[in-house]
């Protein structure tokens, strides 16, 4: 298997807490984003999708997406398990994880980021206020889910980490990179401290990977 | 089962489509996101990310996130499949519905739409071309990957419909919308015509709803 990664995306940094969490550890090749690597024809050729991550099977199937990935890789390698067993706590597994992967990540991509100040002539202020604005919106309806349903353990779902877990710490990560103000947000703290306690979560982060700046 | 609807919500038509294929055909209620119906206090507590769609169980369990609702239709109804055996397969299909749900629909979200006019000031020709952008660049994606790859049959992966046809047909529903010129994609449109042709599909359209207007 080989990984395209970039230290500081956060769709990546799912997929290095997932084949952690799996002890799997792929060869690595990294995309530098900011230099747009992702648009280099040889990369497009790979992923016309022009995104990170991409997981190349020993087989040679390029597969894109990190939840897609995640999937294929509970399929595969299915302990320890990152989805429950039981239909319905799938279900709330999947929603938490997609509340972060389509309600407030696919708005703070740098891509996006890039035409509000570029396209848009927002200033940095302005861009920035965007970021923290769907972060906190986002943030806000995760910790109410989190902080009343009886399933929330010391993880998202029970006491041990699920897909849900792989997708907030990395937007966490995020929201503190704009100063975004966690404090209204225990509920998430406490499950992300419980993570960063965990060696495969911990590796994962972007100040760990080996193309960190 | 309840459904939590709206017509013009395109994540609420792929869960039509979704529950239309299994033969399903929940209690329905319309949520007017237009007049911000999503955030009235009865509907926060049922959702708290007050958003559309949402199904409530006959348990009492709500669902919410189109792709983790039709994730657990699948589980608890799983014929006829909407995801293929082989998890390679499963993958694909997995990685083109999140193409869509990821990387274009929540650009093209109400709310955000409502931020850039209304926050950012955008005038209503920065909005639209907005919008046909990241439409554009997601389906650009699309079409390079369905276009090129085997898998790619009458439908996005082989002959019947998966979870990838329910997420493109709502997705070009969205793109007409804003006059995106469509030419590019001869084989989205190709598949978004077998679709249009199995009931499923045409009874979930927004303009057959009974809250369209």
């Amino acid at each position: 298997m080989k990984l395209y990664d970039y230290f500081r995306s956060s769709a990546a940094y799912r997929v290095r807490i997932a084949l952690n969490l799996k002890g799997l550890a792929p060869e690595r090749a990294f995309v530098h984003l900011r230099r747009g690597a992702q648009r280099d024809a040889g990369y497009l050729d790979l992923n016309p999708e022009g995104l990170v991550p991409l997981l190349v099977t020993d087989d040679g199937a390029a597969l894109t997406q990190s939840l897609a990935i995640i999937e294929w890789l509970e399929e595969t390698h299915p302990s320890p398990p990152l989805l429950p067993a039981v239909p319905l706590e799938r279900a709330r597994v999947r929603a938490l994880a997609l509340a972060v992967a389509c309600d407030i990540h696919p708005l703070n991509n740098l891509r996006v980021l890039k035409y509000l100040t570029g396209t848009l002539g927002a200033d940095d202020a302005a861009r920035d206020a965007w970021y923290t604005h769907w972060c906190a919106v986002g943030l806000q309806a995760l910790e109410a889910r989190l902080a009343r349903e009886p399933a929330t353990g010391r993880c998202c779902h029970g006491d041990t980490p699920t897909l849900a877990d792989v997708c907030l710490v990395p937007q966490l990560t995020n929201a503190r990179r704009v100063d975004l103000d966690l404090s209204p947000f225990p509920t998430l703290l406490r499950i992300e401290a419980a993570c960063l306690e965990l060696p495969a979560f911990a590796a994962a982060a972007p100040s760990q990977q080996p193309d960190a700046e």
